[in-house]
């Protein structure tokens, strides 16, 4: 049986493509840079929003018609979840996916239940990897969705629901594990607060910094070799969330000593929801040396809220691709889409439309950013820009072999007088539209 | 010579003043919570905004009308506006004051000029300082309104940029030091980008870290006994600064090992910018053990920059204050009114308005956070909130004993199935509500 | 049976009290400016966010346990809903409350069930109205959460969705007419795009037009006396909703010339997602003429969604008051609490601790305000400020008695030089710091 | 004499030109859509921004050194800056300019200055039009600067104010018909208010309403052709800008009757400020029939204010001038570059890198937005979408044939149960990037 009868597998057939649904620039084997796009890019279509979200919002109910999610037994139900993924994941032609726990499986009433369902689910999984070649890029927890969780995981005022969620963690990694997943992911989605009356902001600090070091633990335990990932967002549901951005993850990891062992997965819509741009998160966290992986997505720059839309600037996503090309390319990461179709987007054709847009999106941009690696203009510009550094006296500032009193000294006695210079912003942009648009 | 001739000492009148420039709340030697006000508040009026600003904005020229700001010779204009500083601060009865060294002196053109300048007017406030008993609440370097400084100063990609900026900072905190300031801040006005494209984020970040060790450095080395503080901000003028937000320098301070040398000035109006209350940002210095000071003042909701308007919501203010009570109240830090009147509010009677309102309503939010202290129901409610994490299994998972998986089959095995509680929100705002109301 | 064994009747026991859930401020009867409290607040509580939603967001299941909102028969339940609701009202001592259509009776498999549904309820309702004397500030049709309506109701681009609309409207307005409503409430809940791509914004328009004409046309035709009110927001759950403030409605109701049979039900997180205050939004619709009600609430100045919180400013709630009772009070509009009880807050003792907050909030401002309008230093400012235009000059230009060149050649003539005079912003605001501190 | 020696005239020299300064897209001449481009986009520099402001912000001096602002003999100056101005227009080949009244001519110590220095300066711009070629897009008079107009012009508490602003409106609006120009803009710089608590709405409003009504009379009067414009803007330097987006100017408009005689002059970063896209600024100001003309600039997302940066996304300015296509195009209207350099882009060469890329964004993008006009999908989309309304039914209801009550009976006697469709955002989000990247 097919949930996708209409929709043949999508290739690529080029800009004179005349198909509605084909790749008109993912050519998965096409080299850049001497590698394929599709190693360069690594993408992974999600669970999350794409088979479990039923079209729902705050103000109304679900208007999608899914046949795997109609009533019925919940383990059911997740078998039939698996095959439209599978054959989703397949037709797309789309090489990872992600999933939370409880998006595979169902919950259950216990642990117990929990625990088995997942088990079975894994069978399941495993058999749909082998048979599709499709991999998993990461694997988490869902420890915000239940009404237990109403107070957040491991920064609950309750100690039990830290225990419910390291449950459900072990149980995931372990599972993320065995299906050879290359990461695994940690977002915090209620570890934060609605109001400070009632939080007390370095207990619950001091919880997640515990949680965390005993992820890490547990990852060298069973000798699991991806990457662990926190995804920073600034708020919602929270009115604060802990992992704010990154160098508030950066500097939280610094705290607890964890800055070798995990990394962040920068989601778009989060980056703008902190006050920052994609590219600034993605450069930030390349400079700060914990880049690991990314949720391309897109918000909505007027709407406050996490809109998790596909992303579709070529100009945006072009920036941040050059930016993760300088940082050496993903190596267990890759561009998950955790992006969700509109809720009046309601056909099952539309999921189609979304991802092949998307996964065009991030082959142009991989094709623009390869070109201005190629010719690194903004590279040699930066270079020369600080060059000044490079000299005697720069290498001595930063070495520490000058103290404050001895560089004013030298400023009084050459009674410097520095000028500032041009720093061409606009002939840059104008590069890079260079690069975008020739 | 007067400048306000018309303005007398004000006073404390209390809620009977007919007086219109009377203090109706703040009675500096009424004792709370066992201490004068004046000690807890340690408040102080600022040279940049209420004696340098001449009311321009980026629309418009100055409107405001002030005899020490009219063209004439730069050094007789500073005595004249060091004359009308003091003026001010004695008859507002305020303890302290704050300055950047270009407020108090000249810069002219070069730094001999700019050394001598200082050197001179540092004896005059030294002297204003003995005859007023105004003390300084802390010196700063403004290495940001020159042209010079224009990609920013320490951060600079030009290094003798950097060593400008040190020429500065070395003098001016060996000046706060000779005028016994409580405190030495930096505020990294440009050190932030305006684009990426120009910019290598490790570099600068690598310029910054060494700039702040050379700080401590040279503290320590001239024995100042006050504490360095970093103010943080997201934004303005640069697009993006680096001083973000107090978890961002708190990550910073961890990386470069200044955690226990640098603490923050957290100013209400930045904290908003970046995207969080006044509230947290006290509360996450607090917790993070990096409070310092405070720039007292508010910005407009609905305003994206700085307006840096007086404070005056005794409803935020009170919050904010119980805060720094429970952190155990001001050290060397103090309400900084690092706020101005408004460009309409031409009058140097206005002045008077904008902090006579403001020293009320802080001495009104250390009643109600007093009151709040002493019957203190928050405290007491998050006590038993967390009470779990008390007992032996919340103390051995924070301790460490136990590995994840430990605590996963401790959850297996006991099937435990732990329910959300009432967070009482509304009840929590309602007591807050009643500390302010009654 | 009793939905709220545990509380009794709240009553007005002033500042001492002790009693956790009674009113400090609020005391319906007593008189301020010579009318009961009660009347001037014209308070209601309502259906959607007390009785209908289940403490659910978009990350996270329903955390609320009430007994009404188990499943079962749903005219059953719809009963035990309206037995909750009424006991609520009744001790909580609100004088009003609202509804959409939906919230009081199930909407059924088909119009003909919605028809009986409601018709039924609404007898329930009328008896309970009569044994409470709780009345209806008005109610509303829910023409948003539907799947049909996923593009809209009136702006929908099916005209069957406007007829669908119609219909429901049509019958929520007999209903608030025969349950003795004061007002009925549009709200445009998806009257709005989601992209602009396949949306014709001048079509949608007119059928809005067309509708709201129907819906004066109606009023009318039955005689129904109470107000129509459209109720403003800018966005969510559409990306751009057309009714986005007063302004905007305004403008809309000129076009269709409409301005003088609506007016607005002006929310405060509404007025705050605008990007205005909500002072902003109530003084302005008292400008134009259109205010009506309010939906007294407040939003998270850091969080770019409704959150629809209990109000508990005093500050700025009394500045809200002072324009409503300058513009003469309400006459059918009224104060609704369309807030929410955080979803951490999920025992039902929690519904009465934020509505009594916020009645208490509502009975201090309406005092604060009151005192504002006794000594009213605000208005004697204002007629100072511009009484220049009282003036034969000024008299003149606002008749139209002269043209642009009569009036420049005035002022080349005299040479005209006029100067800027202080607005004395700070000295207001500390006025009405007095209003509310003392 | 020449301000930009370096610099030789720009030229198009296509996708492969080595120049730095070339266009690369922009092709005067070239026919797009039947028309040349140079018509289509009527690009205008503006004076005010690129020679008037020298590079200042809030917290710095100016960095530029232009020739034509240093101290000196101001009429000499502003003959200097008219040199610059016009070998700079010219060089880059842009076929109109804008300005103040004040940027072009000194202000003077009186209205007798004012006007004289104006009247000689009108006459150097006559003849520099004359022998450049380059036309008046539109001229506008500067009524928020001067600190007298510091609480407004028109909306001024003073009426002396509304008559100085007469006068240099009434000069301004007579110099641009003497030069040709094809529209006169009115932005209301401080006509808002900074706080509620001193202003009066409805007289601000009603003063406005006055001045506009001269305003159209005078254009009458004195015979001007071109379009009279109102630029929205949301807030800055004010709190609060009446003329607040172009929903809001058109309720204005509408109120006092001049919808007829006075259009919009949308500014993309006034549209980010003001919560909307451009995109959604330009289509809403279509659909009300006020489309006008466009200062073409963007803002940065991430920043609060007006950045005025050079518009640099052809994904977004091809949305807009698709709308604008579809609008007919413009008639008397342009593309101003509302655009300022980056206060760090210091080098006169900056000025040409700014406004060279930003031409060949416009024409890029109206390249791109005339094929999606040739093949119009997006149109046939919604032609389709809304066909519906195109029957008996909806133009019955449109008509005013049925009542509610009508339409009611006609729902509940069909018992109609209509159903959402998708409305396909992400297929026609695609369809916009193969019309911009193939
Ligand atoms: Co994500
Ligand atoms: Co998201
Ligand atoms: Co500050
Ligand atoms: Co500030
Ligand atoms: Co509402
Ligand atoms: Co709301
Ligand atoms: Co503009
Ligand atoms: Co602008």
């Amino acid at each position: 049986m097919s949930y996708f009868p209409s929709v043949t597998p999508i290739r690529f057939e080029g800009k004179q493509a005349q198909t509605p649904l084909a790749f008109r620039h993912y050519d998965a084997a096409k080299l850049v840079l001497g590698k394929p796009m599709r190693e360069h890019l690594r993408m992974a279509a999600c669970y999350w929003h794409t088979f479990v979200w039923p079209g729902s919002d705050v103000f109304g109910a679900g208007t999608f018609r899914r046949p795997w999610q109609e009533g019925g037994d919940a383990m059911a139900m997740a078998h039939n979840k698996a095959d439209a993924a599978f054959e989703f994941f397949s037709k797309l032609g789309v090489d990872y996916y992600t999933f939370h726990d409880t998006d595979v499986a169902p919950e259950g009433n216990s642990l117990a239940e929990y625990r088995n369902n997942f088990a079975q689910m894994l069978d399941v999984l495993e058999r749909k990897q082998e048979q599709t070649g499709v991999r998993l890029l990461w694997g988490t927890a869902n420890c915000f969705s239940n009404p237990r969780f109403a107070s957040g995981a491991a920064s609950n005022p309750n100690p039990e629901l830290f225990a419910y969620a390291a449950a459900q963690v072990c149980t995931a990694m372990n599972a993320t594990q065995r299906l050879g997943g290359a990461n695994y992911v940690l977002w915090g989605g209620r570890e934060g607060y609605e109001t400070l009356l009632n939080t007390d902001l370095k207990r619950e600090r001091e919880q997640l910094g515990r949680f965390m070091r005993l992820v890490v633990e547990h990852k060298h335990k069973i000798g699991f070799k991806g990457t662990l990932l926190i995804e920073p967002k600034p708020q919602e549901p929270t009115k604060h969330q802990y992992d704010y951005d990154s160098a508030t993850v950066h500097g939280f990891l610094k705290q607890y000593g964890l800055e070798q062992e995990i990394k962040v997965n920068i989601e778009a819509n989060h980056a703008t929801l902190a006050g920052h741009s994609f590219h600034h998160e993605i450069a930030t966290a390349a400079a700060l040396g914990i880049l690991g992986s990314v949720d391309a997505n897109r918000g909505d720059p007027q709407n406050g809220w996490d809109t998790d839309q596909f992303p579709n600037s070529v100009e945006e996503m072009t920036l941040a691709t050059y930016e993760i090309l300088k940082a050496g390319g993903f190596t267990t990461g890759g561009f998950n889409f955790d992006s969700k179709v509109r809720r009046q987007s309601l056909d099952e054709v539309d999921l189609f439309h979304g991802h092949v847009g998307a996964m065009d999106v991030l082959a142009l941009s991989l094709e623009r950013a390869a070109g201005m690696i190629e010719n690194d203009l903004l590279a040699n510009f930066k270079a020369e820009r600080y060059a000044g550094w490079d000299g005697a006296f720069g290498q001595d500032v930063l070495a520490g072999k000058l103290s404050l009193s001895d560089i004013a000294e030298h400023a009084f006695a050459k009674q410097i007088n520095p000028q500032a210079v041009s720093g061409r912003q606009e002939m840059l942009e104008n590069l890079v539209n260079r690069a975008i648009y020739g």
